[in-house]
């Protein structure tokens, strides 16, 4: 799965790579290594809010054979866009923002479909924090039936950093979790809406939660405890679709 | 991935228990072997239309390091149900039936999490086809979070030969697929209602698509083609549970 167009190797064109400001997705690194120019590259990746893993030899050597000197980095086949860049023009075109906010979902698949599903819908940009996030990578993109080189995808330090930001300009947060009485149907989507998604296994972050206009849930009515991620935020999405082009009619 | 429980092996076992009408979900047969035995399987496979695919001896021994005989069977861990002692008891309740009819999706993951999806929102039964169907196995049960163990899954020889009998039940069939005008939104879901979706490669069959009330679409208007099999029916599943809720308020 891994494709080497997407893979760096060795210490000197790692720290140049991220001294270029180069997308970097993720850096693996023995575990021993203890170099400076490996402390370097610590330091640029902690201040960048990189995923490091520190791992063992043959993890390492599993990935690739060539003289990787201990340390590989995964860079993202997509560019990242600035969510500051991406709302000022919908407004201006009098264009609802329709933003997917996803809070750590982590599975590659889920990720994937999302996204597909976002790009099927017309959603505007799909926020993703740095930490937690499903690895952007061949598998994203082939689970994304290549959505996501046609969605713009936001990077962010965190969820948390970026909710104040999507509430100032106007956008109504509507955070989806099964812990509530209030139907996702009971909702306008007509208004500048952040979708916001949680995690596989703890769902969306409290903190986050409470920065949310509506906490709402999709009804479950059998004894199964939660839908898929990938199905509920196709669900709630397709809601939203169906009642703006409702609207326009 | 493969439990033990769901495994059995040996000519004798495997014929006894194709007698005795066990669940057999898939039969793995060595690709040279003759015995009569193998032929008196082989013959009881196809009149139950149960999957059979030959293959060289490494394929068995990568699955059992038991004495296999060259043939091996993998059992159900579900017991499928009648499709025609679903529906009445329904009627009887005023119950409009809810319906999942899947035409060989084939993908292990998205069969689980439409499954999921299915017993989340309250269908009272999904119909799947003996060949071309997803295997349902330990992978399917754990992507369907266990839903498959919580809702009647029926077995059909083909859909073909299932839809006509829905029909005179009085079931409206919904076919959902990307090659039409008409929106999924467009449909009472409130009547008996059976949908149809269709394998991840070539859709729903043009026969079976033929014999459908309404052929409809979810709006796409991205650059990718399709969603993903699960997502369009989660979006369908629960725009069919949206217009119930609001019948019922």
């Amino acid at each position: 799965m891994i494709e080497m167009e997407n893979l760096l190797f060795g210490a000197h064109p790692i720290l140049e790579a991220l001294k270029a400001d180069q997308e970097i997705d993720k850096v693996l690194m023995l575990n021993s290594l203890k170099t400076s120019i490996a402390k370097e590259i610590v330091e640029l990746v902690k201040s960048k809010g990189i995923s490091l893993n520190r791992v063992p030899e043959e993890k390492l050597n599993r990935i690739t054979r060539q003289n990787h000197q201990g340390i590989i980095a995964f860079s993202s086949p997509v560019k990242f866009h600035d969510i500051r860049e991406i709302l000022p023009p919908l407004f201006k075109r009098k264009k609802a923002p329709f933003i997917m906010i996803l809070d750590r979902v982590s599975d590659v698949r889920n990720f994937g479909a999302i996204v597909r599903t976002a790009e099927c819908a017309g959603v505007d940009a799909i926020i993703i924090p740095k930490k937690g996030a499903a690895q952007i990578n061949a598998e994203s993109a082939k689970t994304s039936a290549g959505a996501i080189f046609n969605i713009p995808i936001c990077k962010v330090g965190g969820i948390e950093t970026v909710l104040p930001f999507l509430l100032e300009s106007g956008l109504k947060l509507v955070a989806c979790t099964e812990k509530t009485q209030r139907m996702y149907t009971e909702v306008d989507y007509n208004q500048p809406i952040g979708i916001v998604m949680g995690s596989e296994e703890s769902g969306i972050a409290n903190s986050n939660m409470n920065k949310c206009d509506y906490i709402v849930k999709i009804p479950l009515v059998g004894k199964t405890e939660s839908l898929n991620v990938s199905v509920a935020a196709g669900a709630i999405i397709y809601e939203a679709v169906r009642q703006r082009n409702l609207a326009s009619e």
